[in-house]
């Protein structure tokens, strides 16, 4: 019985634990109700959602919709929700909410989240909505904006807490317990000499085992990694997800305390990261998918114009061998599986590399003995392909010749593409270049000319 | 003067701080050491470094030297180094130490890590290794075994830190000031019931800073999230992802605590998580950088055969035309091109929609608008591409009606593209599969099949 109602104590704790959790259902009542003109039922529906979930509903929303909504909500408006929208969808909100509403909503936020909300908008509009900020705010924000976009100085929030070495346990407890504006979270205690410069930190959970009497400085770990406030925020990323970090303490050229960046803020950064390398590996810069078509369509234009060139300079090798094509139609219809199958299996191995690149798995100092690996897988799948390659053809044609030069083409173009895959990401990431935006280009180039010359110059010698 | 000491003072530090970095001269170094046989040398190389940069150093020995290296460090070796192993590297060197010394590695490393050592060796080998450890550590392992793969139980440490709701302030303090076994760190203290069922959380900075008389009920923020057990790692890192979480607890179907899962775990699923979607795009299942070219090569093998597939019933469109192309070859020097543009215009719109879908920015909520979008992204680019392959094929061939031809092939692959790009991951997703792995094959289908058949079908009509 008791057990029954721990039970059900549990569950009426999760009630008041579980946060409206946001499904397509939620997502259409709210619609719904803004299509009735229902504002006062959307919104509430909307404000018991954690600011995350908001967000998500938001930027499923159109433009009139969502700004609807917030405006509906009022001061009920979590700001937090801000923080946590796509790019494009929050700078037009931003916009439609004008300077007064921005403003008031900026107040709220850490100094991070607050940068981020204003950082893309014009000057006009940064201006207006900083003039309605109170004066700290705005020194704050305005020092921030003053690091180089994407580094550790917007990542990091101001609030710090930073005691002298020579302060106890006990110390350091009393001054946390009377101060006023403590930030909500910290997982580190950081020790300053007199001129703020970071010379140690402690875990929270260390300063509350230790003894009152104990001084910090008795009890920093010497682990502390400082980054500096310009920092980039990929190799941030790096070093919270390499060493494990929950916080780190940021510093200006002296090493003089001036922020800390904590891991919420990076596990941003590295799916971002992450999700940069997995669009550019599909020819797109960054998620469009909140843009409008025609900014859509002019970002992906770029990209496209350069395949065009690769597959006219592929299609240039065709045109050496068109005598040979119209004596043997066959040629056309064969050809482009020898191509495409090169395109596939150098696209496998350029996967890869890129990955491993990107993770520091692969370096010079293995980069041969890969390569040599990827001869091998080459030359393995190669013969497979060129034992399919010889009876797909001989069933289709009936031409013994014909199927062994199939064959032979696709050996030769699945080797190809098997180093060319590693090879040219390796080159362009020596030469200090991004091999995700343009490996796969180049690759595709090698491949469909290696194949389409390998095929079609094999059938000239052979067949014709 | 005194700022000179200072600098000099956290010159000092820095050094003290400082791992040794793991630069490309040092592994060469190491590499060189191990080469003549001076295994006392490439030791102590070695050794300082951090756990995480020594992985990344053993990754990149071959599979002796590494080994060699290993038994050289003997008890200098940080344990925590093999946490950090790429997976195949990881088993190659555990079945290397043999279950004596494998054994006395797990026993130092918290139990997510042990777990994730031994999971993947075959069952004779976990005995023995099991049979060489202490009880409770042996329990604790198998326990954890018990769980699913990928599940939050795996990803759990076991050690908490928990007291009931009546306790206050000062005596949590007292307790884990007294108390030896507490975790290396923890950013959470959970209040629990008599049953051990966790009923609130209180970060360690709010026990900080509260009076020691005040009962931690009163500072439980309500805030929790409790993960069972066998939540799927994925979720696990959404949840951590979407609400910032440093530390969450995991509990039992009953809610009782079994261990709590921290940030810095989650943060390798994430990574894993972006990474996978990225080499599934590439047509790869893991990366495969460390394992033997035999395994690679099958595992490879299934992809390139759909494509094979895939690309014959492509060139089965073109076997519908020998006669045409037969009479005019520069359809077959034209049609590729045709066909990837509308590829690489289908890969960028497919890339989007999988990424969309995986951050729930993507939903049937906003499909249809999503979808009209792409239509218009299509028709933008297809224009542009219309007048390109028009002035192009008229440059190159002379012949208007030719350069027509190509140039509405284009406009319409491109449209089919840009649909088929959203639709397939879409369709596939509502299906409840996953888009990331077989979109990116049928995609290439309809464009080569539309590409083909669009520019054949209308140069049949129109020029022959």
């Amino acid at each position: 019985m008791a057990e029954t109602d721990r039970a059900a104590r549990a569950d009426d704790e999760d009630e008041a634990f579980a946060r409206i959790e946001l499904s397509e259902g939620l997502i259409r009542e709210v619609r719904e109700a803004l299509d009735e003109k229902n504002r006062v039922l959307a919104a509430a529906l909307a404000e018991p959602l954690h600011p995350a979930d908001l967000a998500d509903l938001l930027e499923q929303l159109d433009r009139e919709d969502r700004f609807s909504l917030v405006r509906t909500l009022g001061p009920r408006l979590d700001a937090e929700a801000l923080a946590y929208l796509d790019e494009a969808v929050r700078e037009n909100l931003v916009r439609d909410m004008g300077p007064a509403g921005a403003g008031a909503v900026l107040a709220q936020l850490d100094t991070d989240d607050a940068i981020d909300l204003i950082a893309d908008l014009d000057e006009a509009e940064k201006r207006a909505i900083l003039a309605s900020l109170p004066l700290p705010d705005r020194a704050a924000i305005e020092q921030g904006l003053a690091f180089p976009e994407y580094s550790a100085g917007r990542l990091m929030q101001r609030e710090v807490v930073a005691v002298p070495d020579y302060w106890t346990v006990g110390q350091t407890i009393d001054y946390l317990r009377t101060r006023p504006d403590l930030p909500d979270d910290f997982y580190d205690v950081y020790i300053v000499d007199p001129g703020f410069h970071v010379i140690g930190s402690v875990p929270v959970s260390h300063v509350l085992r230790a003894k009152r009497g104990t001084t910090v400085a008795d009890i920093d770990l010497h682990k502390m990694r400082r980054i500096e406030a310009s920092t980039d925020q990929e190799e941030v990323a790096f070093l919270f997800r390499q060493y494990g970090l929950v916080s780190a303490p940021v510093v200006d050229e002296e090493g003089r305390l001036l922020g800390v960046v904590t891991v919420d803020d990076v596990v941003d950064v590295i799916q971002e990261e992450a999700e940069e390398d997995f669009l550019k590996l599909g020819g797109v810069q960054e998620s469009d998918v909140f843009q409008p078509p025609l900014r859509t369509g002019r970002q992906r234009l770029p990209w496209l114009a350069v395949n065009l060139l690769t597959a006219v300079v592929a299609s240039l090798v065709i045109a050496q061998f068109e005598g040979a094509i119209a004596q043997l139609v066959a040629l056309a219809v064969l050809m482009p599986i020898v191509a495409s199958m090169g395109g596939n299996a150098g696209t496998q191995t350029l996967t890869v590399t890129v990955r491993a690149l990107a993770t520091r798995q692969l370096s010079t100092a293995n980069a041969m003995r890969m390569l040599g690996k990827e001869f091998v897988v080459s030359l393995l799948n190669g013969g497979v392909f060129l034992v399919a390659g010889v009876c797909l053809a001989l069933f289709w044609f009936g031409s013994p010749q014909l199927a062994l030069v199939f064959g032979a083409a696709m050996v030769v173009n699945l080797l190809a593409a098997g180093l060319a895959g590693m090879l040219i990401p390796l080159l362009i990431d020596r030469l200090g270049l991004d091999p995700a935006v343009s490996s796969g280009v180049f690759l595709t180039t090698v491949t469909d000319v290696v194949g389409f010359f390998a095929f079609l110059g094999l059938a000239v010698h052979f067949l014709i």
